[in-house]
């Protein structure tokens, strides 16, 4: 029973029952409906059912599962923690495949897989050095979320005001996360954490610091696990699926387009409680920089893997593009979609690269090399806007005017926009309208041309920046030019 | 009365009937309510009837308006044909002027201003050399929109169907806009454009071929005007207000954001008859070519002062996201912020050289230098991506997970968001989140962090681009490379 | 006898005994022979020679000449103080020309032309304001300058020292050129300046401060002019024709690209007394700010046209070398031949907007836009490596390989070569070795293989980007994409 | 004795004697003088002599070395076929020290490493299949470089004629090296090969063909290996050493600058014989695609190891050039120290990616992957641009204007120079000039600032990148634009 299905993975959040608010709208342990229902949050939480699936798809065995070496048992990889180079290679592979899977939507359960290692190696320096039981308890925890199949939310992000200033501080003190009472069960703390990814489909949290801390900043210092639905712990969600909400109940490109999605939160801590075996830190601010450091490495590598995936359906999308402009043997439209794969290639090769250089800690646990991993991260924070503006390019203006998807079924505006969207002959309409639909969801979250409207225009107003090349082509003189060029050369005389 | 106010462009168009479908939702002669009052629609109209209302602000006269050269009146500059190059670039500075008004919102109405220069200096040339009569025609049209203040929508973009297939190549005759019947009183023709920027706004329809035409396509070689609602044009829209219309009647910062906002559309036109009076072209192919080249100088060189008047905005933005975080006077911080800068008087300046490089037409009329223009249309389709990813990159990843309205405004949450979101002493949390959320609507439409998120993700997952950087230089060894430069520069030896 | 023709430059050169080292070679008004007959220096004052000749051009009088506001007289545009934004405009376009003309290499005149009319300015306003006698003595310098037609050339750049220091903080206090006495005729002074261009071919020099002054540092702010071969300086000059050095008396490839060349000094003034006359600031921190800041607008302009005259020869030479390979027809050599191009129509739109946006002086005098120049700037230092970037591209490996031209004329091997090099039938490979030598030059200053290969590898070495992009994408699954694409638009399913 | 010292090395070529032109001058068997005594090729023989000595250093035996599979010997990894990923790793870490110990230059002997794979595997495929002895002979051969350590110089560019016809389709058949007459001990071939690195340091010449070829390119299809001097073969030099030749007998920083060099030669083969024994394909024309696609992967893949480590010594350049103007503390100075760093860890991270994805072939030897080995090739077709961009900005317009060494070291003008030079307290003018002058080699091969003058000046003239953004900030209007973003968040009203 190691590892889940994705039903049996919804059916375990339906017992949990977190006070959550979504747009406006509280679920808690007295409402009816269970916040799982929500189709502002369902296809999140599908998506990652469908991870939970794959894992069981004899297919992908041996990339999604490994056996724990703390139970010898097969376990889903995302629970596990690194044990050699190829474990970390794995885990990017296992992503790009996931990403492809996902259509490109960030498929969540990353949460865990990064969360997991960090913890695991420091606690266990820890334990060695000072003597404490962090490890042991962590390694529980690890066993538990092995058994269970858990996914484990982690939160990490602290509101941290102003920047210039360290927590102590910080006029609020509570600007970071920290004790604020120590008892003989256990600790009390307060405060919020941003940036959670799908904390609403978690089992479990950990949280950890967010940044290196110092020898009066002990409160701060304080890693621990709570219940999904801990009590004093309140989510508000965000980057709810911005399609379904409003098409309950239709079929269509907003239906189709919504099946994979993401979503993610904000977690408040309003004084809530943590006992002692849920501890793996608590003053040892001296480990503070090695915990943030590996956590970095680790999770900054994964997203070789993620990024490469997801560009795999953005440069699929571009050549799908093109095929419907009848343009697949265009020279300039096939380097575009060549770029877009070549960056694929650079995030995915750096990806691998820092599995492969990944070194083992005295835990036994592997860690992605931290050089690399942070090159990458800064790749990645580049790349994607080159790939969109090509996506773009190759779409021409059309993602900034389609219809929406009412006046797309429309009785009387369907035959005519399917005449006019029409382009090559073999190429239904309806293909090229979910196209450009997957592009604007890509771009903005939605199908509709309105959302990528304000800042896309850039490339499709007035024509794009191909049409303008060419044009830009016939006003130049090029004849001109080469006789300057040949004048200088001595090959013609003025 | 030549210049309207805003408030009298409204009135003018609620005597309009067209056809249109906003959303599923269709408006025509026989519905009682007027598309203007769509909640999708309006914050467009509104922000069309701003640029009136600055027409008619005394401290703006000196560039909103001019005087007409056909009737010695005063006249909005937006339906002005420019008769020097310093109108070329007055029109440059206006749309930066307007720009920033509109907070970075398309204004529009430069559909108008720039849809007559190409035709009235064509058809003078036509009428000069083969006889006919378009100037005239032509001539007087312009009069009428100057003296009534219209609204022209210029509908240019066909669906062009096989790129690789010439008009009359095509398998359906109608993917570029044709006559298919010629009467004594005028002409039908049939077809459909795209991508009409807020042609609901509209008091007259300028429809003009979209490329350049042979000798045996005289069909699609046609050029006209139709009223608004012409009988057998309909619109659908797009692009329409993505807040507003879940927010109707309500208060609060979606409907400040949604205050400004654009509309586009696509028109069919199913058999529209257009009297003689109103045909600017018909037949004469040899004209669609310069037509076209003159009208892509036009329209081009006008983004020049769109982009910019957009950048100042997000310039400011940047710099207000930097002043929350405490980080005004950080180094880095302020490189990109210049960086947005820069990106905008390039912008800016290309703009201002297409205008001062814009040469006269025999008729009189100015247009902007053609290969300046399509070297500034090049550059706004590579900068924006740019100048967003910075603003990406100084916000922080709470642009991806910032809480929707109804949560941010609920009482049960909103102590609890303005504690945490808050930063620096003295700017209230409140303006942080208007100031992400003007963010998001930037990026994709909508003040919810969700809409954002499949793309934006690349920056702010795992960290931003500068704190990787930061971590990155931790693990290089610059004293280690400084030796082996030193070696190789002989100052130091093995 | 206003304007000069380059012979009577030469001539009048030859009457000036400056101190000058070249590569060691002393020249001083003991040396029977004339640094300006050195075949390390000759090329650059040919360069220049060339430009006074085209003054006398009458082809080209409206762009190079004008006529004095002083005087009255027709004098060469290089020693004109612009009265107008016209005038600003034709110095952009005039800079572009040259540049044509000397096949992309420093015509290095613009130290005239940029020089004159900030000390121009300032010191007209330091008169109204103070009541002093600058400008008197300015203007009648400029007078000289206009009846003389002379080079002047300007001397800005301090060494500067420790940069984080100010003048007055410098250990060694020379680090700025600063006033070491003051007499009752005039005043001593001591220091360095770096960075002239083509001060061997100057008639007389000016010399002003490199950066704002503060009310202490009073003795560094001096602006002066001084006789070309005034005593205590000294020269020493750099940047010298790299080729003709070596082949003199020699006639062949080597000596045709070396036609034209440029070189670059440093000057050291040691204790130079400078006569109360020619002084035009001593003191007076407060105008050392604007003098810097309306300097730097002044000459940053320029490089629009300089820079896309250059460009212009080298989007030629890409357009030659593509003709070589029988590849003029290809989309993606042309593709990047038209980015060349756009570079250069980006710096050039921006020249000219700099000019069309100068603001009047209370001189008169006009000076190009500040925020403008600084944009174009900024695009400079970006722009010309990406062209040489895509030179490297299109002409392929061989420009790191080419063998020196004394194995391409040895008797024994010329054969061999041509029928090696050459490539598309009716190009002889004569032709093709000019143009990659021209490349060659363009990279490092000289025609040899040997010198851009360092660095230049990066693209040639296994194949070029092109090829790499090419076996890339039969790498990529780009129908298995495709389908991740249709599968996430609901196309196809799984 | 399978590994040589660099001596050893040096001595073994001195018993060949090929035909070789350098700038003219003939070496032959007839010469008394050895072209390895060359001044312009002995510095690029020291470096491989050099890449020898650190096979015998026992500090880098691990990643130096490696075991022959073949013989069981110890051998030089350069004449090591890869037998693991590991393999492909170390070559890549391999390249990475010994450009870090070059200072940067090309170390020339990858040509050994890379050539021999790609015919090692395909020869064992078409034993296999077709039954013939191509292995066992290539095999013989590779035993032969391992036991005698040769230097193996790969010849695989063909001169190519008309890049848009086939080899066979030339007017000129030689355009591509052919066999040219079959006897019944061995061929006869003819042609030339461009691009060699370093082929005067061979003993021996490995030449295949370079592309793929087709059925009716029968006598294309060859490949075979000839001694370093064999008859018919002759070596024209380009890349020659740019100081040295000047400076023989010299001390000083071009001697010390030019310790380590390159060269590259093209290879003439007039009718030269070759002996059955050592003809590795011939007319087998379906084995030249994957030979070329292995090969390409192969040498492009080492790049990641070449370029990092060329850059690490680049990046410790910027390091040392920002603590000469005491700037090693300064942010925007350090980001761009880091980029650079940044840029390298791509290269390199790309380079392991490419090994760790190697695959076995089924003669055992393994080959890097193809699609990564092409993304690294795109990539640093571009990074390295950036980063001598990079070093520029840092530099200053120094590397532009520096004087040459003779003035430099001249007795009349060295206390001047250095007195002007330095910068910071503690660091010797003579380390400033050395760093400059390593910067001009690394841009075009020469000391002097002459040589980077025509391309460099982008940067440099009129003040850098940084100043012109230091002077862009005080012309924008950030509090301005900051009130054009409050008033569109609704922050504050008109």
């Amino acid at each position: 029973m190691a590892i889940k299905t994705g039903k049996e993975y919804l059916e375990s959040l339906r017992r949990l029952k977190p006070t959550v608010y979504v747009e406006g709208q509280r679920y808690d342990d007295k409402t009816a409906k269970s916040v799982i229902d929500d189709p502002r949050i369902k296809p999140s939480l599908d998506t990652i059912a469908m991870v939970y699936d794959m894992a069981n798809n004899p297919e992908y065995a041996a990339i999604m599962t490994t056996t724990s070496h703390l139970t010898g048992e097969k376990i889903s990889r995302f629970t596990h923690v690194a044990q050699s180079t190829e474990d970390l290679e794995l885990k990017v592979r296992m992503l790009r495949l996931l990403q492809q899977k996902s259509g490109g939507v960030c498929i969540m359960r990353c949460s865990t897989l990064d969360g997991l290692a960090s913890p695991y190696s420091i606690t266990y320096e820890m334990d060695q050095k000072l003597g404490t039981e962090y490890h042991k308890r962590f390694k529980e925890f690890v066993k538990r979320v092995q058994q269970n199949d858990l996914y484990v939310n982690l939160a990490v992000t602290d509101p941290k005001g102003d920047r210039r200033l360290r927590p102590r501080e910080q006029k609020d003190p509570d600007m970071y996360l920290r004790v604020v009472k120590k008892e003989s069960d256990g600790i009390v703390v307060r405060g919020a954490k941003f940036h959670q990814t799908a904390a609403i489909g978690a089992h479990v949290r950990l949280v950890t610091p967010t940044r290196a801390l110092a020898a009066d900043e002990k409160d701060y210092a304080v890693m621990f696990s709570v219940p999904a639905d801990a009590k004093g712990t309140t989510l508000v969600a965000s980057q709810t699926a911005p399609v379904a909400d409003r098409l309950e109940g239709e079929e269509g490109i907003a239906k189709d387009l919504a099946r994979y999605a993401s979503h993610t939160t904000w977690t408040f801590f309003d004084d809530v409680f943590v006992p002692w075996e849920d501890v793996y830190m608590y003053g040892e601010y001296e480990y503070t920089h090695p915990l943030i450091i590996r956590f970095g490495g680790q999770h900054r590598a994964t997203y070789g893997g993620c990024f490469a995936g997801r560009g795999d359906t953005w440069m699929g999308l571009a050549a799908a593009l093109a095929e419907t402009h009848g343009l697949s043997r265009d020279s300039i439209i096939n380097d575009k979609i060549v770029e877009i794969a070549y960056l694929n290639e650079v995030m995915f090769g750096l990806g691998i690269a820092c599995a492969h250089c990944g070194f083992k800690t005295p835990s036994g646990v592997y860690i992605p090399d931290e050089k690399l991993a942070n090159a990458l991260k800064i790749n990645i924070s580049r790349a994607p806007y080159e790939q969109v503006r090509l996506l773009e390019y190759i779409c021409g203006g059309i993602f900034l005017t389609i219809p929406s998807e009412k006046d797309v079924r429309h009785p009387e505006l369907r035959e005519r926009i399917d005449k006019y969207i029409k382009e090559v002959d073999g190429i239904p309409a309806e293909d090229r309208i979910r196209l450009v639909s997957l592009l604007n969801v890509i771009l903005g979250g939605s199908i509709r041309g309105s959302l990528a409207g304000p800042y896309g225009s850039c490339m499709g107003a007035a024509g794009g920046e191909g049409a303008a090349k060419v044009h830009l082509r016939t006003c130049i003189d090029i004849e001109g030019n080469k006789r300057l060029a040949k004048l200088a050369a001595g090959i013609v005389q003025d």
